[in-house]
């Protein structure tokens, strides 16, 4: 058994998440390389010192120099702000080690190829946290549509909303200022990703944004609650999108309708253990959308369960994306969704930035 | 009691559900005219006869003009193709008879501002068949938003999506050409309406369309099979709609999505006796959406029945048209929708169409 | 077009609603027989007279003897409460005349027996309203059971739930005294007839019953809010079922589940439109219940729309069961469910009354 | 940080279920105990040491008495089939050790009371691996219940149905003889409990169970393939319910529909993450089910992920159950659900079948 040993870079929301898929996607994937919780990083001492005893690291640091360059640490998980991402992974791409990052990819198109470059030039595993993608039920709809099943793509909608900035009276924090912090930057990356995974490359668009509570509790809002575009897919395919974070009632809105020639599906991450499928077949009295539920004949759900519609949840996205990470570094090769696949999602969303500024149909190929 | 003779153009489709409307709806509604199935007209005189033996009119005829200057007819139906809407109703208005169009009023959006101009210049009750938006469930909705229930709209989402083109090999009709029987033509004045009804006038919006199929047995196809739009609302909301007659598996998708700063609404025509609300209101662990199943308390529902969630159907919808352009003639005042929300929807679509060529934000104003 | 004279004795829930099939019955199905409504009975000559001009009927009564003995009336429809009954359907049938009667068949298992009897003496048509199983998607359930889509029936779940009585200040009516008008007489018939049309005759059972709120304002509550029974069917299918007017929350809880060796079937009349149809064929990865929105391609749904997923509602069922009672007249031969299946499900009825009282399991052949 | 050593019996689906789960709950639920993967047992030396090398365990064993005697295992976790379960348990209590036993509390009411004795008499923490009622969302369900939100309870109906068996053909195992490994053995023990824990005490019951397929690959099946039972609960509420593993379709239908006096409480495990609730309070209109979707004001939610309807799944609950045995073992103190709790659901399910075998009413207090 091979052991690696992980250092984590934040302990909040995300922090904890890859540090609990670290401790237990060894059991569960059984995979060649057992991670070990080697270092977590976080921004005070007193912090990094709670996060290593509460989630079982052997060592805290406040200085994310410290994790990077020590020599147990042999794989890097980013989970701080979008303005952090960059220097973080350059510096461990400089010692070879492998990165994993969440989404977004840094906090800017120029950033985010740099980081591309970066990773590239290094040759190490390099990956994007697009944890939504990754449940049975999204992963099974990629291979569907790849199979044909539903025909030509002709239509897709996407969405990503939820309501955590609904309440005007929820208090500002880091997400309230910086574009690549506001909706587009931060919630629009899953669906984007989504939609590039699914359907394949934008050719072209036109978006618009806006800041529906200006003002909040401890500060100014500078970044968007919503924003919307319509987009031609590269294959000829139309669509739709919408993200927000002022979507009154919504949840986990990461959901999206795909129509075909033959066929359609949706979904909904809110039942994320459902998958509908419509089939143009059979007689007519006999159609309809049929509800899948999850199970072992579907991708990366058996580790978890060998009973079907037992079902997944949001943490077991995690495990999937560090099984995928610890499966790279195995295999020394880079995995999807890799930085570069960040990237396409950071130029989408610059071209969409520009469309809204434009107030124009714009080109994906000039970003 | 009151009786009204009743010509109606038409005895497909739609000629068909307004017969049967006018012999029901003095029975449900107990309303002070009772309509007298006059006389009907079809493009033959067999089709005619056919039609008035099988709906129980007294008598048939293949020419409008018959129909309309009969003295027996006290108000005319229109439920012929949008081509014929135009000359129909201003005969009729001429004459000052009552007119109730179907949907899209007119061919274009010139033919609608004429008959705006003929039915104020006659001073008559003319009326616009959009029937998805009566409802109890969209009444109701639409009753929500005026009390402020959601608070301030932010965002809608709308769509009419069907399938009844989805299949290459359906055959070409007269829906499948001109630009007035295509989607945005046809399918997409109903939840334009919808979204004018609920939300408020539109301010600007870009579109874009597609026809899919472009050739089909019986000829080719020269208008649209799905259209898209973003906008922006004079009250500021931001909003998405999209229309289809190729959305494969989606059989009746009248469906909306309303947030607003307090609460949310969901609707969707497949379940036409349900309507999801979110307050945000009460402790956080009971929040979510309510489905709520449309009854005796609320619009229209109860003359159909005095159970609660025993439901209404397609057919009552025009039931319910019916009733209203009964009490609009009987009371001597044109009731909403009238003509003139007929032609603000074509103006919607005009503005729509024109963004389309010029790749375009447009002003509805310009319309 | 031969017309046929009709007399509805009730103008209430039931009587408006068979007022208003029979007024619009001849344009949606073209009958060869065309209803003319000729009388309507109550219990005073101010409400005959009140529903006479609403529902449009040419006379009134407070006499059903009147009614049924008029030439004019040549089918009677008894929409008045379970004790009259009998007594109505015994004068029409001595006289020769064709009856439909609302369910259940009389007040008692006595009085449907005598029922039936008089209807197989009379030799006329006889029909009970079991308006429910004769949705287009409960039709089309009974279809795929005996085409044998779902395999040998293992279970079968019912239930009709309403919470008209659920809260206790609703005040004593007719429906609060009197066994055939409590629970099991006046709701369990709609289920116990679905549960014998889908599944086929009821060998044994064992049943429980219980007044939950016992005093209303005014009066006491003599008969049942709630009931339950287990079952074995004669096919050795295994059943239960559950029937309530205080089930809180249910609106119009008609509802099954139905299962067999090959696949499975779901249906509730919230969401009447709907019928969900589970496979057990095909891979694994791509079963589901598949949700059929009822339209053209299914029995009775066409001559109320030709679109797919736009949906009956509940009067429509009544205007199928005119459908089908108008043409047994002119077909000269009872269609089904006939009195005898109106005394069947009293004899389950029956049966599980006299289980709850022995506690015991009993044998329908003993009722 | 104090660590204690488990040990866990049995290696396949509960097996690594739990071991998985002792992997992660120190870092979810940041208990005072982080356990240590000290060993793992299996029927043999090859695949214990397969377990042990995939799921992180120290050391593996094909003898129980190793794993229970060793000094270094300090909590035992038993999930292996039911035979084994009372002589494992009783070995550990002998030691002063807690145990974690796997449903169903051994193989028979004899084996579980003696366990509870043993239990008793050793003053140890004991708990039984009930985990279905442990989501947030059945949790809530019981915070609900028991703050009145829905009045008295009037009705229960609850089922436990998948359908790993309900092909023919799948093969005979250890599942397939043995009453304690049938339908009442096996499944139903989940909803018995959870029947228990929202409603209380049954106080009478009668049931029926049946085996569907006699013979499969491999061998004859000498246990029940599906089971229903009719109760009355001590409270006085009135219940229904049903368990299969031959309900062809249902693939976690763990389900239960709950009405009060007030309201009503509706959950489908294959929705795990929505709970309805529907409350008979504010005006007609807007009344409805709520779907609440799960989130961190549920219990044991927040640890798992800040945000709401990001959902948990199947492995979640293990780990909820492990981070309430690590607690109760902390606090020195048995935590619900005890194994005076397990013996409670075998005494029910001990009377259903007796009551199966006499054709009648039982009481619960005569097991
Ligand atoms: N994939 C997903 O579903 C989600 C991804 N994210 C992404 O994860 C990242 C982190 O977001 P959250 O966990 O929500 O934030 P958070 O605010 O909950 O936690 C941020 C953590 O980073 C640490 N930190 C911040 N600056 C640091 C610095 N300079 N050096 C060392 N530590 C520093 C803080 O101490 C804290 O522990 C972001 O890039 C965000 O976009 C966030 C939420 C969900
Ligand atoms: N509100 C709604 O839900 C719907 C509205 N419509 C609208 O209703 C109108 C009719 O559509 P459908 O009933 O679907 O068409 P259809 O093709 O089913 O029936 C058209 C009828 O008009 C008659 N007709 C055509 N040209 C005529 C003429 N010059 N003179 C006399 N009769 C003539 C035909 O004989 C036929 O009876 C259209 O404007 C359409 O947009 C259609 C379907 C649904
Ligand atoms: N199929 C279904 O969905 C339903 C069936 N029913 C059945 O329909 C029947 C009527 O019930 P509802 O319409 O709900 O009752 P209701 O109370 O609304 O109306 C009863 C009508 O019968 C009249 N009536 C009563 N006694 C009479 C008499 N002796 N002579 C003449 N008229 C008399 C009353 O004036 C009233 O018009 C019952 O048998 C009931 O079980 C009721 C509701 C739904
Ligand atoms: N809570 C829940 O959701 C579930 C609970 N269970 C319960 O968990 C227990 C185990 O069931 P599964 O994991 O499904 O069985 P399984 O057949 O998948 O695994 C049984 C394990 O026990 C081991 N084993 C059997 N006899 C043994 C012995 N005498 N000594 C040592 N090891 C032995 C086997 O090697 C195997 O690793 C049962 O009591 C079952 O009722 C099972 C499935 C789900």
């Amino acid at each position: 058994m091979a052991e690696i040993g992980i250092g984590i870079l934040g302990g909040g929301y995300m922090g904890k998440a890859h540090a609990v898929a670290m401790s237990s996607v060894g059991a569960i994937f059984d995979t060649a390389l057992k991670p070990r919780l080697e270092m977590v990083c976080a921004t005070t001492p007193q912090s990094a010192e709670r996060y290593r005893a509460a989630y079982g690291f052997a060592r805290g640091t406040d200085d994310w120099r410290v994790l990077v360059n020590d020599p147990a640490v042999e794989a890097v998980v980013i989970a701080t702000p979008q303005e952090t991402h960059r220097e973080i992974a350059e510096a461990a791409f400089k010692l070879g080690k492998p990165v994993f990052c969440e989404k977004p990819l840094g906090a800017s198109l120029d950033e985010s190829a740099a980081m591309v470059a970066a990773a590239e030039a290094a040759g190490v595993v390099n990956m994007v946290g697009f944890n939504y993608i990754r449940t049975p039920a999204s992963q099974f709809a990629r291979q569907l549509i790849a199979d044909g099943v539903i025909g030509e793509i002709t239509w897709f909608r996407g969405e990503h909303t939820e309501d955590f900035y609904a309440d005007p009276e929820a208090p500002a924090t880091w997400r309230t200022t910086g574009m690549a912090n506001g909706t587009m930057g931060d919630l629009a990356p899953h669906m984007i990703n989504g939609a590039l995974a699914l359907i394949g490359p934008i050719a072209r668009l036109i978006g618009t944004h806006e800041t529906v509570h200006r003002a909040r509790p401890g500060g100014e809002v500078t970044n968007d609650d919503h924003a919307q575009l319509m987009c031609r897919f590269e294959n000829g395919a139309m669509g739709q999108m919408y993200f927000s974070r002022v979507s009154t009632g919504r949840k986990m809105g990461y959901a999206y309708e795909i129509s075909g020639t033959k066929g359609a599906i949706r979904f909904d991450q809110e039942d994320q253990n459902a998958l509908w499928l419509y089939r143009m077949e059979g007689p007519e009295a006999t159609r309809g959308f049929t509800k899948i539920l999850t199970g072992p004949a579907h991708p990366d759900y058996q580790p978890f369960c060998q009973g079907p519609g037992h079902g997944t949840g949001y943490q077991d996205q995690i495990i999937i994306e560090a099984k995928d990470f610890l499966t790279a570094i195995h295999a020394g090769k880079a995995l999807w969704p890799t930085f570069r696949d960040g990237h396409e999602v950071n130029r989408v969303i610059a071209a969409t930035l520009a469309s809204a500024d434009a107030e124009a149909w714009t080109d994906i190929n000039d970003y």
